[in-house]
This record gives C-alpha cells, structure tokens and sequence, in this order.
C-alpha cells in the first residue's frame, strides 16, 4: 500500500481550492506511521517550489544530515517520503515499468453515500491489491480529486459529533485500521 | 476515560530522568482526538513553569482569543485541556468530592510480559469504570510511574519491527482501539 498527503487540490474553510503549506510535524508523524504499518512508500505532494525545498530540507536534514546521526530511526521513517508536484506524477510512478495502476482510495472526514467500510478496504489490501490512500490537508481534497477515485474510505467515527482530527491522527488511525494486528 | 500527556518524569534517549519541553502541536492533535473520541478531560502534566506558561498562552489563544473566532472547532477541543504539575495533582482532583480513584493505565512503546490487551481495557472502559490513561512524551514515562500503574497497556504493533510512533499517533491509535466504532 503507498499513501499520499495531498496540498493541491485542496480547499479553505471557505470551500476555495487552494495549495496548502507543508507541516513540517506531518513529515515526520506520518512516516513513522507508514513505517510501523508497514507502507511502501509516502508521497507528499505539492506543486508550490518553495514548499518542495522545504520538504527537501527537512527530508535532507533526518536522512543525511545532523538529525540521521542524532535519531537513525528517523531517518528510517523519513526516507520513505517521494516528493511530486501532482497526483498525476505519483501515479505515474506507480505505473513505471509496466505495473498495474493501482486502486485510488481518498479519505474524508464528510460522510458519503457510497463509501468503502474498513472491512473491505482490509480484504483487498490482505489480497496484495496495489492501493494508493489519498489524504488531504487544509478542509481536505478539492472534488475533482475525490470524485476521480475508485473508492471513497468510510469517515472516521469516534462515537461524538466532533469531527475535526488532524491529518497526522486520521493517517494513524487509518492504517491501524487497515494493517494493524488488533482486530 | 480520561487522558494524561506526561512530562515528568520521563527518560531522554540515554534512559535519563527528565522533563521534556511541551510540543504545542501535542495540544492540538491530542485534544482533537480526544473530543472526537469523547474522552472526559485531557490533562497536559509539566511541573516547569516557563512550559505552564506556553501551555497557557496555546489555550488561551484558542479558546479565547483570536483563534477562537477564527477555528471554533479548534476551540471546542482546546478547552478540553486540564494543566497540572504532576500526575498526583490529576489523581487528586480526578478523586474530588470522593469519587472513586480511577484506574491507571499506562502506555508504551515497550513490550512487558504482563501487558494488558486491547479487548480487555475496551470491556473496563465500557463498563463505565473511570480510567486514567496515561502517555509519556521524549522517550517514554520514567520506571516510577510505569510501575505505580495498575495496568500497562500492550505496544501498539504494525506488524513491522519499527515501532517509533509519535505520541500524537499513539494516542490516536489506542482512543480508536478503545472507544472507536470500526471493531
């Protein structure tokens, strides 16, 4: 399974489709996720120049610099993070050499429809199912990107109607769900 | 259930005693979590008083400052959090006006021989026995108080041999293990 943290398309809390910044504390939260569960690999994407260098610096710091000798466990977390401008590029990564495109799985906190329960977004990781879970950041992905997914990902409930968890805790929480062993 | 992000005492990387800085990003992550997970209070424990002060000017800016206008979201959870100078300060108002003395639960990256699983502390929870829940910030809570507990909470596993969640994660985590709808 490969995740990707997405800063555009995204929207404000007005609904406008914006790129967000990059939170440093993502990178590292979300890697070391992704490396506990097992993930292949962690895209973060972004089309904006000056948010790529920083995810540069900050990849470059943990996995050849200063930090690397300081925590070498994270930089086994921080080098699974694959830096693209676009979605597009990611899939196009994946497909390389031939390989089948994987299913597109987005995540929201809105409830739909038609969304994909735990269960079986479980059933067709277990199966070795190339899948790419697609997180946003800000108020979330913008719709042209949830609407051309194969699979909407159920909302995460907590029993409240409080639904404002970070991206970091939604990630966690989400592979635990999908790759943890306490079922 | 009531949940506890501790300071001091905890151990630095070389198994030392001592207290860590406050990460603002803990306060949000942590309490959004826990409002989502309608978790009772979130107590923030550092005996430092330049880290009280941080945590102070954090809530103050999101409950009743400018952050508060901007995200009431955010404030909904940030008011969730209780400031104490140490874990005995949060027994002893847990246990005001003679309510019974909560369950101690401690968590930790670390496997024990005696560790409780995941199903048993969920039966305790819901069975509406008052449990305190508590999570060690740098490198884990120090022996005193992983020892005082009356239970130790079994390591999250990925099913990798990488285990350095963040503690935002970690709380995320476990609040869905114990109090999520998607068992």
């Amino acid at each position: 399974m490969t995740v990707a943290l997405i800063h555009h398309p995204v929207v404000d809390k007005n609904g406008q489709t914006i790129a967000a910044a990059v939170t440093g504390l993502d990178l590292h939260d979300i890697s070391r996720a992704a490396k506990t569960y097992g993930v292949g690999a962690f895209y973060v994407v972004t089309p904006l120049e000056d948010q790529q260098e920083l995810v540069r610096r900050i990849v470059g710091h943990w996995v050849d610099g200063a930090g690397a000798r300081y925590n070498p466990d994270r930089r086994r977390a921080l080098e699974m993070i694959r830096l693209k401008p676009s979605f597009e590029a990611v899939l196009e990564e994946l497909e390389q050499g031939g390989a089948p495109r994987p299913k597109v799985v987005v995540t929201s906190a809105r409830m739909g429809n038609n969304d994909m329960d735990y269960a079986s977004l479980r059933a067709l990781v277990s199966d070795n199912t190339p899948v790419v879970l697609l997180f946003g950041t800000a108020w979330g992905m913008a719709d042209t990107l949830l609407e051309a997914a194969d699979y909407r990902l159920a909302a995460i409930c907590g029993g409240s109607t409080y639904n404002h968890l970070s991206v970091r805790s939604a990630v966690s929480i989400i592979l635990d769900r999908l790759l943890g062993d306490e079922r």
